[in-house]
């Protein structure tokens, strides 16, 4: 389906936001009226411009407060509308938005509501234009696209038809399915829009908190599946109102609302090909989904690698071998592999900065990332190396896709030979069980949509984990079967930056093991730095746990940590920070399917806690 | 009253927390578990420290969940409310709070709440402890007080009484007024927290934005009242969830949160006074309020005094002189005053570093500031000047008090002489309308707080308007004639800083005159740069408003923008932005009382394009 956006979703002036809407890659956009009102480009310089760029004109929009009024109103609304039907006629549109009445109007006849709208539609006519009637979920008489249709059908023109946005059907918990009745051609355009599940008024719920397809809880292929069934092949268009977006990276902004329209649109085609609904055949598709096994690496950068060896080392991981070319390093435990690169470290001591998952077809997996528009990084390698080329995440960490055959063969540039085995004793590490991110708080969202469609991740619930520094907003990606799991944390912004406290915030990458204590207990004798657990921590254990005297005992002692969940037990503890990344080592018993999240302010005050003495 | 607060509401470690509240003046802290057990500090350690700085302990919170169980679950939380009795003795604390259980009660029965409760009391007796029972809006049983005093009768327990909390109340729109009725030794503390009004759900509304008292929708003086009316004489307590005070600076907070209580009791003396309610003698009182006439100067710190001499003349400003001693110049156009300040310019070309206000009572009103926590500024004075003292408002701006008298003495530094009148001839400048003062986002409702208490202003519903950096947040503060008005607004923070876009937002001093048309002529004639308003801007116009030819082309030759309300007709100019900060020039035609809220975006997206253009 053609594609479209709406210019109010994105920051910067109008002229930026339609150079980023080409760059990215859509087919038109919406002109939002104040974003030109405000331009000092003319309308024809506009129409020009959008030429240039190969953009359409899609639609112009809100003609708001016209129906259901006095005469004397009417008058003078039809004289406003002239004046935009001029101004359409000079930059070349043909298609305005009229949303119902939320505010003047004062008589609720449907007939008259008709009768007035039909005016609008002759006037339109002399200048060429078509009207999508909308209704808004909070018009004051019109809150219904059922409502909506009724009225478009006593209206009874060539030159009138509807406008469905999302929002203001599923965000009242409407039945989208009688769309599907709508004849296709009767449906003049589609605005899809996505939003997180709040409790709070429609309207600042929709002006604030809106967010592209895929990013929220609404099931959108769902909704796109009943016009796909109405027999609608026109424009699926963005109309997000996000406080964030409006202030993000216009670029960045576009190229998301494009990834999430393109990922919409393969979900609705799998969801309709289930169905056997054939006719869809104007739906992007894209090459089909893998589900990933595991983790293949994680890589740290680091400007001293020596000090990641130690804690490698310490945790009971071997050196593999040092790549044949490049200042990289190979470390391995159980399948639990750390790419150890000191190439652009950047002056940073450590960071988590890349991660790669095993996947059926590592090559449909790059496809398919790239269909989602995806932001390449290759990586040189000469004719005797394997090529690894991964994505950006909007996090900027780097993510890569491989394979058990294309392991052995990059794995080999490190000298390993294949079918070089670890000894498996118990307590060792056994694989990595998550990743954890940091994320600017305007990447996000974004983040969530890249996660999900190109690495096909499922979005948990989120949650919220206090610290010194403020809440951190907390969520999990991860696979079906958690082979794969992403934790990614919104870092507060707060503390004033006068005070010397803006820590970069650090992420990690969490070790899975059979036996916890005993992996400590050798982390331990091997000298390993564990983050310092406070005595407070283990005397509120107990009055919550029936934990004996000697666990007690040895949870102090190692300083670990404890969760349970209604499977089993969580047992876990971190290592020092450095840089800005750590490890954690943790253990799932009887099938604990969570995080420790009830522990995550405990660490998060401790490295506070450590940074502020660290610093002084 | 004694005046306490609750660790959460702070960001930083337990200490730092508890040094800010010493710091800040509080009498006690409630403690919230999690901020202990997350510390490094031992119970014993947490109890000398709040020794030596001076705190009180005052509650120990928040345990939960404990009545409307089975006999097992119960049994279980004995155990966990002995062990947290047992760390109250090591703090030294007697006071623990209940909340109405949400998540484990089983059992609907208000016998069985009170018979599960007593035994807690009977338990909490061997510690010395007492239990103040509070009902959460959200519990599952009890959520109403009224509820939990019913519950406390029953109990009847002299360890068992009310814990009081205004957002747990107001927040479900309940009448508090029957809290006047409960015996005021059976209500065992008070947490006041004020909320702005939002239409979403209480839980969320309650754990990220509740605001101090005197920032938000609540009328917490006449809710105050009843527990006055009670004979409650114990502790005030603030308990704010609010994520943006979490990420702030612990101290700045901890002043905004004592200033909060201050005021708060001084408005709830005066109200009670009115009632004639005598016995209020526990309330803090401050020195009385004055009503402010007007602006008595804004001052302007540059590094070019040249620059903006220029701008001042071309608005029809005089120089009446030079500081007999420092480098500062007066510039004067009807009652508007501009201190033009070279000192102290940090190196920007010019900014609105200052204003002050004109009171019947300046000493008063500086007493006054000083009693709500007010930060003072002083500026030496040799024994011949006028001693000038002021405050820093939350967003740095200098605030001072003036009177006529007062003037009339500065004045004479400047060599100005008494009785020196100006002409005034149509279109001159009148008077300063209002200041529009940039607010970073840590610090808007301190500083909403700080204006509205300590300069005795009243704040006006908020605005949002589309800039292309964002959603600007506004809010006006005034004085009930109009005769000082501020607005101050949120700067958006979002666009990427690694594209070069962080601008300043700038601020602005609007002047006030009775022809804007005559005025912008002869400041056109006299070469002063106009910030550019779009030719779209006035075809919309002319779409919305029945404006005849000849107006507009007036206005479009001038750059004037136009508003109009109830009352009448707003016209309007900007000057150029210089370094941050710009003039505009209004007129108000039959009593306009607005600030041309919908020529916002014009302003903000021109400044945004001219800032493009200057700096590329």
């Amino acid at each position: 389906m053609r594609t479209s956006i709406a210019t109010v979703c994105l920051s910067g002036t109008l002229e930026e936001k339609m150079l980023a809407c080409a760059k990215a890659g859509f087919d038109g956009i919406e002109i939002f009226e104040q974003d030109l009102t405000v331009s000092p480009m003319s309308p024809e310089e506009v129409r020009a411009f959008a030429a240039r760029l190969g953009l359409s004109l899609d639609l112009f929009q809100p003609f708001r407060d016209f129906e259901g009024v006095e005469e004397e109103v009417l008058l003078a609304n039809l004289r406003r509308a002239e004046a935009k039907f001029q101004l359409m006629q000079r930059l070349g549109m043909d298609l305005i938005l009229l949303c119902s009445n939320v505010g003047t109007a004062t008589i609720n006849d449907d007939q008259l509501f008709a009768a007035q709208i039909r005016r609008l539609a002759d006037l339109a006519a002399q200048y060429g234009v078509r009207i999508a009637y909308e209704a808004l979920a909070w018009g004051k008489y019109v809150d219904t696209y059922q409502h909506s249709w009724e009225i478009v059908k006593l209206v009874d023109r060539d030159n009138v038809g509807l406008c469905i946005d999302s929002f203001h059907i599923l965000s009242r918990g409407d039945d989208p399915a009688q769309i599907a009745q709508i004849p296709g051609e009767k449906i003049f355009f589609v605005q899809l829009a996505d939003a997180p599940v709040l409790s709070m008024d429609i309207l600042s719920w929709s002006r604030h908190y809106r967010v592209f397809p895929g990013e929220g809880g609404f099931e959108l292929d769902v909704f796109l599946g009943y016009l796909v069934r109405s027999g609608y092949s026109g424009i699926v268009s963005l109309e997000i109102f996000n406080d964030v977006f409006r202030q993000s990276n216009v670029e960045l902004t576009a190229i998301d609302g494009l990834r999430s329209l393109i990922w919409l649109q393969a979900r609705t085609a799998a969801l309709l090909a289930t169905e056997e609904v054939r006719d869809n055949l104007n739906l992007v598709s894209l090459p089909g989904v893998q589900e990933a096994s595991g983790f293949d690496f994680a890589e740290i950068r680091t400007e001293d690698p020596e000090l990641i060896a130690e804690m490698l080392a310490q945790l009971g991981f071997s050196f593999l071998g040092q790549h044949r070319r490049k200042p990289v390093q190979l470390w391995r435990a159980g399948d639990a592999r750390i790419i150890v690169n000191s190439q652009r470290s950047r002056a940073v001591t450590a960071s988590v900065s890349g991660l790669s998952i095993q996947v059926p077809d590592p090559a449909a997996g790059r496809a398919r990332a790239s269909a989602l528009l995806a932001k390449p990084v290759s990586r040189h390698h000469t004719k005797d190396e394997q090529e690894i080329s991964g994505f950006r995440a909007p996090d900027a960490t780097e993510v890569f896709f491989g394979s058990a055959a294309l392991t052995a063969a990059w794995e080999a540039e490190f000298g390993v030979l294949p079918g070089t085995a670890q000894p498996t004793e118990k307590g060792s590490i056994e694989s990595i069980d998550h990743i954890n991110l940091a994320q600017p708080w305007q990447a996000f969202d974004e983040s969530v949509l890249f996660y999900t469609s190109v690495l096909n991740l499922e979005a948990r619930p989120g949650t919220e984990v206090p610290s010194p520094m403020g809440l951190v907003r907390s969520q999990v990606l991860r696979t079906a079967d958690g082979g794969v799991r992403l934790a990614l944390n919104i870092v507060p912004q707060g503390l004033d930056a006068t005070i010397d406290r803006h820590h970069e915030y650090p992420e990690h990458v969490a070790l899975r093991t059979d036996d916890v204590v005993a992996l400590a207990r050798r982390a331990q004798a091997a000298g390993m730095e564990f983050l310092q657990v406070p005595a407070n921590y283990y005397e509120d254990l107990v009055a919550r746990f029936d934990i004996d005297e000697k666990s007690l005992a040895t949870l102090k002692e190692l300083n670990l940590l404890y969760d349970s969940d209604e499977h089993g037990v969580f047992l876990h503890f971190y290592t020092a920070t450095v840089g800005n990344m750590f490890f954690e080592v943790l253990e799932r018993r009887d099938g604990y399917d969570g995080y420790g999240a009830p522990n995550a302010p405990i660490r998060l005050a401790a490295q506070f806690e450590h940074n502020r003495f660290n610093r002084s």
